[in-house]
């Protein structure tokens, strides 16, 4: 006899929903087996697990859209989900609630090159979309490291980034309209095919919410044209002071690199002992990696004048590839580099802040002292040219109260971030990770408009609760008091 | 004796008022004399007149939210106005209503070259903007026609284009952050100082949203590097036809010019009429201005493409031009176009709207043939690089009923626009001119969608009523039924 657990699925509760599901989706994209949950329990930020009850995968808009609506019937919260690789927590589900997941929605539904576009269901894989168009001469510009992995409609939720977005911007530049199932299971239009569309820009409202809005079904992706040419510069540096001083006069010299990343002597040595690139040296205080594109003429004009501003700025040595194997071996100790810190030690936690360009040596050194301070070695790479940080924070989960301290230097290294007159996320966004930190950057006006915005679509609180705004649940009484007041903005009009 | 008019300033209900605004503002900023306002009846789109109870003027960010409080407080309705120069009727005022003028708000608050960053308050004129941070090497990007008379302000809310927005983007791309007084009177701050901020995008979501969400009261916008080469070039075609092709060609080649526009024989000809350039052939079906800017390197090497790509579509003759004075030379008659069409016929209209480039050649026939059917003559002058056409349909208003039936030609090329894939605006906005065309790009729940979000700020109406979304009272009752009806999205979270 099976014992019923009243928070099991096999309770008398859940038999009409897993029905309900079971008719709107057919049984096998109804997942409720315990070992078949477990893959679910998390994104990529893998210290904070949740069993969902259910996990759904609708294939269609309006499967979405039934899901939703069921969810909506039983006042279940849900959380949707892509490929999963999301490094704030965004994805991780709720007690007692059901996971959309989108990885069954994996069609490119159009391509049009003449108009430099793409519809793609959000369970397309990033890469694909490049893949997609490449042999035309086009590709998609946003490009997370995780890009082999990573699904679009996780880049949507998240506003993903990449190394190019110093010059191409993020996700959001790039999404020109989506089609969107409501937390109210309404399927509703937004944006279009050109960009300038009138009215609210909802598109870009909804980039970026974090599933809190709702699931996009088809999204029309802004392709552009492969560069003529690219090289890369790899420049190293006594101190991060100097290579610093070479990203600041590369941007004042008014060129904007494709990509400009920086690694700190700590992730150097790290990348070096895990894949031996034999470029970085190991002495060097950073190593600068510039990527440059455009037009022939272009990049070779700018590559000089990069090199002449590194060398300014004391750089010991510069190579440079412009052929796609060479390219590919300056870049492989930076892609290497999270993988790396793995190495380096047990666990690692990967810090998410940006900062003006202007206080990138200062906020660098704050944080050498911050790691000084607590005896947790950080190792630093980093977009350079948008002041996007990635701290990497190495510990030891098996040491107990470790994962707590760490996440308490990761929120002063957010401090930082924000007293410097950045921001709390560059491009992991702020899921389940940051949320009780956004009242440091926003007053309580300010995160109460959003909750208002987030009420006009969401207003049963059902899609993604607890996620990307402070609750008191989480993080105190104090954090979050008067959203849960009364509903001054949105009276009858 | 003066008769108490119930309708006038003098009328009893309207003593507290002005007693309340004068108190805020000071007496000096309080106008109601008739021929002072007069100034106030319209804007840029001066076909639709209203004379508004009271114009105010503020200075401080404070003053606006005094200002928005009080009218709050008497429930009166209230249109933001920049500088006026507006096409589509945004600041165009209401019936017993209060106008707020930013005109006094002229002071640019903080300059960081270092950051790229400008603060500025919305009275602020665009081309100022430039001016401060030109002598270090740094411009304002979004550059409308009217930049040296139209306000920031009036940029923010009608999301302005320009020009040079096919590489640079319109308006929205160029805003950090806003503060912004809300029509609950509230003072909230959305975005900041670097892009990457998390959240909704509020920042996206008011610009462009022609005044209904609430008056921006300092603006933070992004600075870019002056280019180092800028070259123009002028080519002439036999057709239309012929220089749309070149312009697929040279998107398709990967190049972005910095702005592309398109001319026909009708506009070349009221050009040459009035102003003379000498550069512009009479005989052209089409001429393009191409103009490149970069690296000295880049632009060179552009040139030389973008000429052979117009000879290869059967440009007879290409002029080009790289120091100021002659760029300007050729640019005049562009410059000139609007002011052009004002001569060739007592009125003209200027639509504005936006198809998918590739359908270019085809949309510009279908006008031709309305032109031709309605007995309207209509110039073409317009941004092909980003397919944002602005058709000036000439007229004489003093005939009886011409205007409405130059409105219906401008309404028929709109759809054309739209059933193209395109867009009901570029540019100019929606405000009073094409709010009952927005059906025709948003079904009923997508309106309804952005209702909601408008509720969220601006719950009673009183920001711009009647703009930007269709109204029974003024597109007949099929309109808009919806949003009159119950909120559906808005209950309590």
């Amino acid at each position: 006899m099976i014992l019923k657990n009243p928070f099991s699925t096999r309770s008398d509760r859940w038999q009409p929903i897993i029905k309900a599901f079971t008719k709107a989706l057919g049984a096998q994209n109804v997942i409720r087996r315990k070992d078949e949950l477990l893959t679910y329990e998390c994104d990529g930020l893998a210290a904070y697990r949740q069993r969902p009850a259910l996990v759904v995968l609708p294939r269609t808009t309006e499967e979405v859209a039934q899901a939703v609506q069921i969810c909506r019937e039983y006042q279940l919260p849900w959380v949707a989900r892509g490929a999963g690789t999301g490094l704030s927590g965004g994805a991780l589900p709720v007690e007692e609630g059901v996971l959309i997941v989108t990885a069954k929605m994996k069609r490119i539904l159009n391509v049009d090159l003449a108009n430099q576009r793409v519809v793609v269901q959000p369970g397309v894989i990033n890469n694909w979309v490049t893949q997609a168009v490449s042999g035309a001469g086009f590709y998609y510009a946003p490009d997370p490291s995780s890009q082999i992995i990573c699904s679009i409609g996780g880049n949507i939720a998240e506003n993903s980034g990449g190394v190019h977005c110093l010059k191409y911007g993020v996700t959001t530049n790039h999404v020109l309209g989506l089609k969107i199932v409501t937390p109210q299971g309404e399927i509703i239009d937004v944006g279009g095919c050109v960009p300038e569309m009138p009215g609210y820009d909802l598109t870009g409202l909804f980039v970026g919410s974090e599933g809190t809005l709702g699931i996009a079904t088809e999204i029309t992706l802004r392709i552009l044209k492969t560069p003529e040419a690219i090289c890369v510069l790899l420049a190293d540096f006594e101190s991060i002071e100097a290579a610093g001083g070479a990203v600041a006069d590369i941007i004042s010299a008014g060129i904007i690199p494709a990509g400009m990343e920086m690694m700190d002597n700590l992730s150097i040595n790290a990348v070096e002992d895990v894949v031996a690139t034999g470029c970085y040296p190991r002495d060097a205080g950073a190593i600068l990696l510039v990527e440059l594109d455009g037009l022939e003429v272009e990049v070779s004009g700018n590559k000089q004048r990069v090199a002449q501003l590194c060398r300014q700025n004391g750089a010991r040595q510069i190579t440079s590839a412009s052929d796609g194997e060479t390219r590919l071996k300056l870049w492989k100790g930076r892609k290497a580099a999270f993988a790396a810190a793995g190495h380096m030690s047990p666990n690692y936690f990967v810090q998410d802040g940006v900062i003006p360009r202007t206080k990138l040596v200062q906020v660098l050194g704050e944080i050498e002292a911050l790691s000084r301070e607590s005896g947790f070695a950080i190792a630093n790479v980093f977009h350079a040219g948008d002041g996007n940080l990635h701290p990497l924070i190495l510990y030891d989960q098996a040491v107990p109260g470790a994962f707590e301290q760490v996440e308490k230097v990761g929120e002063e290294i957010l401090r930082l971030c924000v007293e410097a007159g950045g921001s709390l996320s560059g491009e992991h966004g702020i899921g389940a990770d940051k949320n009780c930190s956004m009242p440091r950057m926003f007053n309580e006006v300010d995160l109460e408009t959003m909750q208002y915005v987030r009420a006009v679509f969401n207003p049963d609180g059902l899609a993604n609760p607890g996620k990307l705004f402070p609750t008191p649940r989480t993080c105190g009484e104090a954090a979050n008091q008067r959203p849960q007041g009364e509903f001054k903005g949105a009276s009858l009009f």
